[in-house]
């Protein structure tokens, strides 16, 4: 049987994401996606394509075992992947042993998560937010462009893409209230992110250099950073978002790898006062990838909501993960850093409800007459991001959670 | 062979806390402490002691799948442990097979930790931070008598007890200065804390009641919540401590189960105003356990420099952990909670530095004529705590750290 790849597929064989999948035949096992079948990394690896390391990996319910052979051995077998697609050697009678259709699998966390990060890196989402909450005349805090600012997140309620949540219920504190009332969210959010999963363990005390950091940085995927506005402007200081957050963040359930994104690299804003040597870094270190939110209400049809693009981040990856670990914190294996909301300068790009609506202060349009300022109870929310480059495209599928009632 | 157990041990027959030790011979592998010895598991389980589970949970490097078993088998496991240390049933020649010397044994972390999350639960640190910092007026921010403030730490830096630290590096901004400043911390504390252990998962969107809560808490251990004030300082607003805390936390290696400390219960501070529904509780829900802190300088005796007790602490267990999971968020086994720092009313058992020292304006003695107002280099730092009625003493053990130069 031929594989047919449709045009414009997110995952190209320039792609070959890998990610976590069962069907009611195969226990939840390593996958690499290509069109819209998943290839079987253990079937692949028994007689397809023969590999020197250890195929039980590809068994693992999570790909960490598998990122721990290293870029060494992972960088290769992804491009041997590549030649054996090109070259169709499989039999019919092979072909549904190695591809299983993407709409009858089940996606699952790519990796086990040890820790989560979640940084807050772009300027102008920051800015918008410092505006909304602080000072219009000085939006950004005075360590913002000295440092990459950042939290630790929940790892526990991190989800894949296709699991529901419901409203999270908690305490607030209304406005012109003298005591906080206790009830389901009224200002439910999303936040159009990226994370790049940790692909290479540092000890406690080691620096990781901006230079260094690209061993570090397995590949990416799309992050959903749910968060519930009431709840976290009540609750933030003064020591950050904790349970308007932690109900529940999404991702998206293939790890696009770095060497997949190589070709759409591009520069970084550019950095004013400059930076300490060691935030310091060389060449381009952002890519070029599109970012997309939609909002679907039950039973209407999507309204795309935000475009903006990964390249607005000021603070890039490499920055991220030299300043997490300036002070000796040690990185794991799976671990998962946020970029924050990534906003770009005009309107249209802005990553999250609370920007879009302005902090609830008009309405978002919808197709067929709809409008929001926050999410409502039923709606569905879809983050798409791809790169593009005449025919070369490389994307990262859909992102989609639904938003059911408080329980 | 007689087990002789010391008079005033914290491992007394009364406590059996559970830990992960090794030797040179035996991989990590849970066990018991009492008195000077272990009680390794998994040889007591093999003909000391029958059991009905899966005794291969003793050989795990971490107690997860032992807590997992559930209250309804460990509970009675301790108890058996207690009925046959009594009946001394072991044969001089088993003695060395059964108990493993405290001073031979390795200890490493005893559970796998997912998540971290630290409270801020005292209200006289929070007055104190407060006063420091912000407005002695108005110490206290609006929310925090209203919800336990918590915010998510770094789980991948938890070290245990015996584990040296480096000081941190980072980026700081000098009092006065234009630009912000790379290199080693110059203000770096002890924060005096307990934690408690997840001993029962729960689901996303459930929410655990006050009511429930004891029945998710495994046991207890000593916290040292290790922070770098000048770097905390700087980049805290608005997102909450990150580099300033996550280069190293330590806790002691035996978790004490909350029925040994059971005969301890004791009465909670009295909140006002009342708390929100789903905040309130019945019974006492603290535990009356004395917390101690030393400063041993190189080559120095120790010096005691606090004296607090667990039983200040505004928010208690119950009321952490139906407060984080309010919203849903789920939790699970091995999970850790820190209490917050634990200042008491006098000043003699403030649980920091920042506190004893009042932002470095006094020192703090030692012995010998030595005094302190933040942590040096080679300084090693002791955290005890116990709970003692007549002859009853349950104890934590030592939670001991030096701090070694910057590297």
């Amino acid at each position: 049987m031929k594989l047919i790849i449709p045009e414009n597929s997110d995952f190209s064989i320039d792609n070959i994401p890998f990610g976590i999948f069962s069907t009611p035949e195969r226990t939840p096992r390593a996958g690499a996606a290509i069109g819209e079948y998943i290839i079987d990394l253990f079937e692949l690896t028994n007689d397809g394509l023969k590999v020197d390391f250890d195929r039980s990996v590809f068994l693992d319910p999570a790909l960490n075992r598998f990122i721990a052979l290293g870029k060494n051995i992972t960088v290769d077998f992804r491009i041997d992947i590549q030649k054996w697609l090109k070259q169709s050697l499989w039999s019919d009678k092979d072909f549904n042993r190695f591809f299983v259709p993407q709409e009858s699998a089940n996606m699952h966390l790519p990796v086990q998560i040890g820790d989560y990060t979640d940084f807050y890196a772009s300027i102008e989402h920051a800015t918008n937010v410092g505006m909304m909450f602080r000072d219009p005349e000085n939006a950004l805090l005075p360590n913002w462009r000295h440092l990459p600012v950042a939290y630790h997140g929940r790892a526990s309620s991190i989800i894949p893409s296709g699991v529901n949540i419901h409203r999270p219920k908690g305490q607030t504190m209304p406005n012109g209230a003298e005591k906080p009332v206790y009830g389901p969210s009224r200002l439910l959010d999303f936040e159009l992110e990226t994370a790049f999963i940790i692909g290479r363990n540092s000890d406690l005390g080691q620096q990781i250099s901006t230079g260094e950091a690209a061993s570090y940085i397995f590949g990416m995927v799309l992050f959903n950073d749910w968060s519930a506005r009431d709840i976290q402007k009540w609750e933030y200081v003064p020591l950050g978002p904790f349970l308007g957050k932690n109900f529940a963040s999404s991702i998206s359930p293939w790890i696009v790898t770095m060497e997949a994104l190589e070709p759409f690299r591009t520069d970084t804003p550019k950095q004013e006062p400059e930076v300490l040597p060691y935030l310091q870094f060389e060449g381009q270190n952002s890519y070029d990838i599109e970012l997309q939110v939609s909002i679907q209400a039950e039973n209407e049809e999507e309204s795309l909501v935000c475009r903006s693009n990964f390249k607005y981040m000021y603070w890039n990856m490499c920055q991220q993960l030299a300043h997490h670990t300036v002070n000796g914190c040690n990185v794991r294996i799976g671990d998962m850093m946020g970029s924050g909301t990534l906003s770009g300068p005009d309107e249209s790009a802005f990553g999250s409800m609370l920007e879009l609506s302005w902090g609830g202060k008009k309405t978002v349009a919808l197709n067929n007459g709809l409008q929001r300022k926050f999410i409502e109870d039923n709606d569905t929310v879809i983050m798409r991001g791809f790169s593009q480059n005449g025919n070369l495209r490389v994307g990262f599928g859909d992102l989609k959670t639904k938003v059911l009632p408080a329980l």
